[in-house]
């Protein structure tokens, strides 16, 4: 039944996984049949049945094949009429899109270590949203699921919203803020709302992938401003301006994505006077914001939001279920705002707004903050100790935040060895995917404090590490021979 | 402090409501001030008191006063700094365009009659997801309000929503199904995939609004073809097809909006002739579907999805709430729009997902519908019989749904009818308003068969409509002499 290549480059267990996949969706193994033993095959194959093992892993983990225990391994039978194709929609060769990124992101798959996701674990989350919430909210509102939601957003949530930036120094009431399905939609909405295609828009380098994905998808001139740990270079940003002539520039003041670094109240100043002297706006975006634990300054509280629409969410610390987010700007700013939110979505629901606001209004939010935070901090703390004895190098790692944004050692292939964790079920996220222009072999790796805290991944890298240095020994010992 | 016109035709009541809510707004009664008890009020006034229930009852909903149960009635004590600039952001002028219209469909202000409404009354939806089935589908899942939502929807849910699917006779699998916010982010994610400014897209004449707003502003060439009651004007639709070369065509094959008429199979088929003879893709509107009751061809079950992008959604029948709707398309078609769905809003909420694969899972969704679907008969019944003694045409009103397409007498002015109503807290929508070129004198309204078997609706017009036909009288009168 396989027939395996040993000359290719095409690693073995690669190969039985693709076989095996082949002849289940042919139908030659059909649904519910019973697969050859892990031994039974190594044998008729003479491979090692650890090759075999992962070769059914990955099958197992994409729903093809169920392990049940001592009993074997089992074709896969569907419960509808037809095999769901799901995984079929986004293929291989997408697998450096950013959107292919962004679903990987929220892909449960067990097995897998998502060592550089940006979300929490949903164990972290559990105590955000309690179902006694969720009741409660449906039982105070009047028409309970039969509820609409003005387009704006419920004015009680956005009172309360408006409440919570007033404590970052944000002035704003309810009528500036409007409801949004997280951060990615403001930054949708705002693309929509402020900027045509040829428009010059500009991005920290570093940046958040999906954004730079958007962006690049809508028409626009994306330009790269460096990223320092001070905030935005100034210098660049002065020498961009003169250059293209910014609409308008999406920045991360706060908890940066993927560094994890801050911005100086002086460079944030700076900011403004450039944005006021060269006309642009400023998106500025404060998802990471919430973990935060120090006061930090915002542009959008120096400013007092004249020429910068804030954008933040509560799918990151409180919970990804219900997907909301919103946007904060001045009437003129928002109205447009709006009107994209009506063409694109027509409104939020009604029922994530209701269990939002009892949420915040029973005082949940802070408190659940307060211990997300705190968890973080050891998180953090274990995390950089490992990765850093596994040969991570960490410029200004940053206090507080879900990343650590970490160098690998020199002449390490990044792209190798991010294909070779991904093999040893390890996914990790290569600089490159933060980059505008997707520069190659940039040497960073964005971790997950939460997920890089027990050892396995500091200890594959460790490992990894020092087979790469092992081999390039005796690959300088043969060379010079 | 009251000054009451007996002779206006403005009701009482409403004269009440006006000027107890402008001196809310003036500040001459604070916030926090009790008012006068209802009796007390009706005695001063001499009115009955009921007449003062209704005007208190209304600003209590509107949230201007607060019901304090036996301690009587108080002006509403506002939580935030700030007065709330919800109603600021889209201002008058902006009352025609379609975003407005959609705003104020999901304004559930008491008082205003919305008599031309595209949604069902609350309080019919209220069975359609019981509290309990919330409170399940969390208990059920593994992660409960931490869950995550892959991009194209929980497997489950789509499985389920194409078994609805195969009973339409629409030859899908999970696969094939993608969630959206409803029929708008539909049409919104279709848009983006498919079409770039200055393509032609076909749209039918009359048609729902929000899209015809939507192709115009994302600079599309917009081909109205007239809707016939049988289905699109055949001869029109091979016309346009030569002249415009259209890239895309949506169409609402079945209780069509705002019409309410259907297609015959074969105008279905000669469609899909067409379709493949020009080489342009369907986006098939079913959002209304569901109020079918007899059997009823879609183009997607004509063509098993060539060349037809299906969308519906669950908004209209079971819950708005929820916001949840889906596309069906072949993979090579659903690839991209995925695409978009990851760029727009990265995925739908787990916590929606959850409720209304629990709600479809046990089987309510039928039942519920059933009772609506009776529901709707009689009021259509009742609808149909009066607003027609009010001297509305009806050229075939069709048979089931939400809607009945009027026609005003010949020589009414629409837009004056409209405005007054509007004065008269009866909210109206002109046939205008449906129409892509916005053709003025359309002499139709689209009526809510809900909203108009109260003989509020019918009786205003009828008192209108007569009184309009005397001025016109009185006019002739005096012009001949």
């Amino acid at each position: 039944m396989f027939r395996l290549d040993r000359d290719s480059a095409t690693p073995l267990a690669d190969q039985i996984e693709a076989q095996l996949r082949a002849l289940v969706e042919s139908g030659q193994l059909p649904r519910g049949a019973r697969l050859a033993s892990i031994r039974q095959l190594a044998a008729e194959l003479s491979v090692s049945p650890n090759t075999v093992v992962l070769a059914y892993d990955r099958l197992a983990a994409a729903g093809i094949i169920d392990a049940r225990g001592t009993a074997g391994y089992y074709v896969h039978e569907a419960r509808g009429d037809a095999p769901d194709e799901a995984a079929a929609v986004l293929e291989a060769g997408d697998i450096q899109e950013p959107v292919w990124l962004a679903q990987q992101a929220n892909d449960q798959r067990s097995g897998l270590l998502l060592a550089s996701s940006g979300a929490l674990p949903p164990a972290w989350m559990e105590d955000g949203v309690p179902a006694a919430a969720v009741q409660r909210a449906l039982a105070r509102s009047t028409s309970g699921m039969a509820s609409r939601c003005p387009p704006q957003g419920m004015p009680e949530l956005r009172e309360r919203i408006a409440l919570l930036l007033r404590g970052l120094g944000v002035p704003v009431d309810a009528g500036r803020v409007l409801t949004t399905f997280g951060g990615t939609h403001a930054i949708d909405l705002i693309c929509r709302s402020f900027l045509k295609p040829g428009d010059a828009v500009i991005v920290e380098d570093p940046g958040y992938f999906l954004m730079l994905g958007r962006l690049k998808q809508a028409g626009l001139r994306v330009v790269p401003v460096a990223r320092r740990h001070d905030g935005i270079d100034l210098e660049q940003l002065a020498a961009a301006c003169r250059e293209h002539r910014p609409k308008l520039a999406f920045l991360q003041t706060v908890l940066h994505n993927p560094t994890g670094w801050g911005s100086t109240p002086a460079n944030l100043h700076k900011v403004l006077v450039l944005a006021r002297e060269h006309g642009f706006l400023i998106a500025e975006d404060d998802v990471q914001g919430h973990f935060q634990t120090a006061p930090a300054t915002r542009l959008a509280a120096l400013s007092g939001l004249e020429r910068v629409i804030y954008y933040s969410s509560f799918c990151k610390a409180l919970s990804p279920a219900l997907r909301l987010g919103w946007v904060a700007a001045d009437p003129a700013l928002l109205k447009p705002l709006m009107r994209e939110k009506i063409y694109s979505v027509l409104t939020t629901p009604a029922l994530n707004e209701l269990v939002l606001l009892e949420v915040l209004a029973a005082g949940r939010w802070r408190k659940h903050l307060d211990r997300l935070c705190a968890r973080l901090a050891a998180a953090r703390h274990a995390s950089l100790r490992q990765l850093r004895t596994a040969g991570i190098a960490f410029d200004h790692p940053g206090e507080c935040g879900l990343f650590l944004w970490g160098e690998l050692p020199a002449g390490v292939d990044v792209d190798e060895l991010v294909a070779d964790a991904g093999r040893n079920q390890i996914v990790l996220a290569r600089g490159a995917a933060f980059s505008a222009d997707h520069r190659a072999a940039d040497p960073h790796i964005r971790f997950n404090v939460a997920a890089c805290q027990a050892p396995r991944v500091a200890d594959y890298l460790r490992e990894r590490l020092q087979a790469i240095v092992k081999a390039r020994e005796a690959w300088g010992v043969r060379s010079s021979t």
